[in-house]
């Protein structure tokens, strides 16, 4: 038996999110069903190292599979991507030990986060960036960014769904990079909660408008509740980066 | 009556181009609706500068249309952006005097052609970009460009549907500029014919393939037969960036 592991890149616009959902187009599903083709209809799952939502694009998503085909790494990228469709793309393959595991063996994970901030509505980045057009006061998000660095307990930034027990999350770097009329926000940490990128972006925007203060940020963080943060921020800004081994 | 000129940009993708056909989803047919709707239905008629086929984006297509309504520039802006879809944007709104027209005023315009050269398909790229990950023999293709410069019979370069019978055109400027992993082909001229910049452009790539040389150029220029040309580029790589009155 040999262990792949895959770095994929996806845009998210047409899928209804990474996991396979019953009758839904999902990045799962669509890998699954070229794996399967390829392995004669036996059926072979896959391991993301998480999920993204609806929407939500990959430039470094990786996962997992057991094969018995012996294909080298540039073999596996041409056969994948042959069949794949257009919006998914592997960019690497690789022959990995047994004790890989895509989601466990995760360290840490990047994810960007676009904002674009011209007053015109710009027709090519409206499935790519959130439009945020509100004049930012980006030495304000500076400041308040900062107070997100280290350990702490992010429940006030997760999604009140979410029914994780441990919300207790590491974030190791986070920087807001200007590029021509977008923003982006790079944030990189040990794990993230379920909506925890979208809310944080999402209040930290709330300061660059004015709503907030950068020093409210702490206040929010200590209160570990998901009504004290900012709005969530929409899945079209959010790429899943990089995933760290 | 006034006459508004706007300038427009919008993503081809969704679209069955510019122009108004039956039953098919056009950037004409969108804003013709919307006018329509803001003129208590009574029909308003759009011209455009010129038209762009099925997948061609445009950064700055132009029309103009007559009203009795007397909104100022900004009001016809928000209006229009308010209830046109999110693939097309307005850029500018300008009361113009009743002797323009947007298209038999245009001096000239300029089309962006772009191609992706990266070796992993790109997913994000897919509609906005050609993908040609064949290596390309850039200083060849900069010299065969420098020989569409100038006054000439572009025949070679249109479509064989095309039924115009005068096909000289004059191309003030042409270039090729690297960004990224993508090549931007930049072209100038007081018109062009059907295909034109799509043919000049899959031509131009097969002389960076080696498959032609620069100096084939002049020759499939005096030829007048769109046989001796090369293919035709695909549509998801051409913007019309500008129309110069």
């Amino acid at each position: 038996m040999n262990r792949v592991k895959c770095i994929i890149s996806y845009d998210g616009s047409e899928f209804a999110g990474f996991q396979v959902q019953p009758n839904k187009r999902t990045v799962q599903g669509e890998i699954e069903k070229v794996l399967s083709r390829m392995h004669k209809g036996e059926f072979i799952r896959i391991h993301g190292s998480g999920r993204t939502d609806a929407g939500v694009h990959a430039k470094g998503q990786v996962f997992h599979f057991d094969t018995d085909l012996s294909l080298d790494e540039k073999q596996w990228i041409r056969a994948l991507n042959t069949q794949l469709p257009e919006d998914i793309s592997v960019l690497s393959a690789e022959l990995v030990d047994s004790t890989f595991h895509a989601r466990f063996s995760a360290q840490e994970k990047e994810y960007h986060y676009y904002v674009y901030t011209g007053t015109n509505r710009n027709p090519f980045l409206r499935k790519y960036s959130h439009h945020y057009p509100y004049g930012l006061d980006v030495e304000a998000m500076v400041k308040a960014q900062h107070y997100f660095l280290g350990t702490h307990d992010f429940t006030s930034f997760s999604s009140a769904k979410s029914e994780v027990e441990d919300r207790v999350r590491t974030i190791s770097s986070f920087e807001i990079v200007e590029e021509h009329e977008q923003l982006i926000f790079k944030i990189r940490g040990n794990g993230f909660l379920y909506n925890m990128v979208r809310i944080i972006v999402g209040t930290v925007l709330e300061v660059g408008i004015g709503k907030r203060k950068p020093e409210d940020i702490p206040e929010i963080i200590q209160a570990k509740e998901r009504a004290k943060a900012g709005k969530t921020a929409p899945g079209q800004g959010l790429y899943l980066y990089k995933v760290y081994y």
